[in-house]
């Protein structure tokens, strides 16, 4: 929580130290390709599947750095989090690989699944009121009482440059890219893909694909200023949350354009995904592929990676039914 | 239709063949494994991912290779069969490739999308009474008239052949197993695994696994003759058809085992495997799977291997909702 600490900005630097400290706990996910996704778009689409990393989702790339770069005194202390999503689980999967205590703030309205998800990989869960200061107040008081690491969510160097291990690999995999598409919410995902792409292949572009109903970034990128949303309502659930100053840099400076997509072209594009590459995938990484299918003529011919961020999704409530 | 023919039992020598023959069209699909399934049965287990096949099946390599192996003048009289399920796509994908006409005779009462999928990858679907009777008179008056080529889902040398590349490829990709289990309906894929492990690695013990609500296999097994089942109801609809002498061969000969599992127990390891693999495979692949989970005991600390056939479920109707 040390000022300096916080204002730094994560470098590729840091993203290959970030790569070394986590392999043993990550996968290196496949790329998959799609004839038929290929004919549909007229493009040439690599889709990195984090749908099959740890936890289920690329989050765990990020938790990973940060949980294995601590020094022995402070992991002894354990880690703290608020999520009601993926980065809950994968700090509380990181932190067992380590033998550590991850505790995760929830709003006591939370799924019960979550709960469950989290406690399966060794974390404590503590419910709070569901509202942002309940849940800022109880983590301020949980880290001073007991010396936690807090790992935020995205607007962290150390989570940023673990997001960034998984467009190095897609590019280590493929080769150079005309596009890489990545789902926004917080803008971990972008911000390290920004970091590998600037660094490994500068004449990509990095997109944001963003839920119409949830759109914080596109309306921050045009505005030229970090804009958050209300409470925004969107079946891509990863992506409900705001844009923070470490995120809103690379935003701001590094991604080439933000673009929406539906909540139908959402579903649409999950359900597609399903159907024809035999994959589970969860709303919020549809996103990428619905705004390729909604924007053929922008991506037509070139080869576009796709940021297929995670597959937890509740099987018994699928969007589409 | 010749008698000496039909009466042909494949050899591995067909299966190399096999192989070479339809390697264009085809994929050779993934080995997948997964910690969480190790953990849970106490076997080491290989996951051969056919639902990530061509046409969503393993049907796809035997009908490519009945295909592709008939002389340009028979080829050029098309190919017929009757399926309601994943081999009449697949021999509609396969003649599509071949650039040669396939019909498929399904029942009146198929739902649309299978007979869409037929379509989607240009075969002809022509229905008929849904009676074996019907279905039948209705080939036989088609073959006779256009002298189409009739390849029948398994109780074909070609096909029984295509399917054991599966196999093949399994222990290329991972070497000696200490058993094989793959779901039973028709038992063309049995069979072909049967040729391949026999050949490559003769300890493999090959197991069929059967829904107890199909059980025409398991009791055909212990009778030591051919039982037909009749008109049997379960979730792995896959599985409903029975034996015929070219599957029954194999069967009664080279498995070691035939295991029964109830309806909840596939239902569950295909939930799980969703949940937890994040793949989409149809309740016909779970068998194999449940199976295991069922048996632990039995495959505790062997390395298995797992055919997950096929991944064409209707997504808007899962066994679980």
């Amino acid at each position: 929580m040390n000022g300096t600490l916080d204002l730094y900005i994560p470098t590729f630097e840091d993203v290959k130290a970030a790569h070394e400290r986590i392999k043993p706990y990550v996968h290196r996910t496949p790329v998959l390709t799609s004839s038929f996704f290929n004919d549909l778009s007229g493009a040439e689409l690599f889709f990195k599947c984090e749908n099959f990393q740890k936890a289920g989702a690329f989050k765990a790339r990020g938790a990973s750095n940060a949980v294995f770069g601590l020094s022995d005194d402070v992991a002894a202390k354990g880690v703290a989090t608020h999520s009601s999503g993926n980065h809950g689980q994968s700090l509380s999967y990181a932190a067992g690989q380590r033998g550590i205590k991850a505790t995760v703030i929830m709003p006591n309205t939370a799924p019960e699944p979550k709960k469950a998800a989290v406690r399966g990989y060794g974390g404590d869960v503590l419910e709070c009121e569901p509202s942002t200061a309940a849940r800022e107040r109880m983590l301020e008081d949980f880290v001073a009482k007991t010396g936690a690491d807090f790992v935020h969510p995205y607007n962290d160097h150390r989570v940023i440059a673990g997001q960034g291990t998984c467009s190095r690999e897609l590019h280590e995999e493929v080769g150079p890219l005309d596009a890489v598409v990545a789902p926004i919410g917080g803008g971990g995902m972008i911000s390290g893909t920004c970091i590998s792409m600037s660094a490994l292949s500068p004449a990509t572009k990095v997109y944001a694909a963003e839920p119409e109903q949830a759109d914080d970034v596109y309306r921050s990128f045009h505005a030229g200023t970090m804009i958050e949303d209300d409470a925004p309502q969107t079946v891509a659930d990863g992506l409900k949350v705001s844009l923070r100053p470490r995120t809103w840099h690379f935003v701001s400076t590094a991604v080439h354009d933000v673009l929406l997509v539906s909540e139908e072209e959402i579903i649409e594009a999950m359900y597609l995904t399903w159907q024809r590459m035999k994959i589970v995938i969860e709303p919020s990484s549809a996103v990428a592929l619905a705004v390729i299918l909604k924007n053929k003529q922008l991506f037509a011919g070139q080869r576009v990676g796709v940021i297929f961020t995670g597959g937890n999704v509740d099987l018994k409530k699928l969007p589409w039914i």
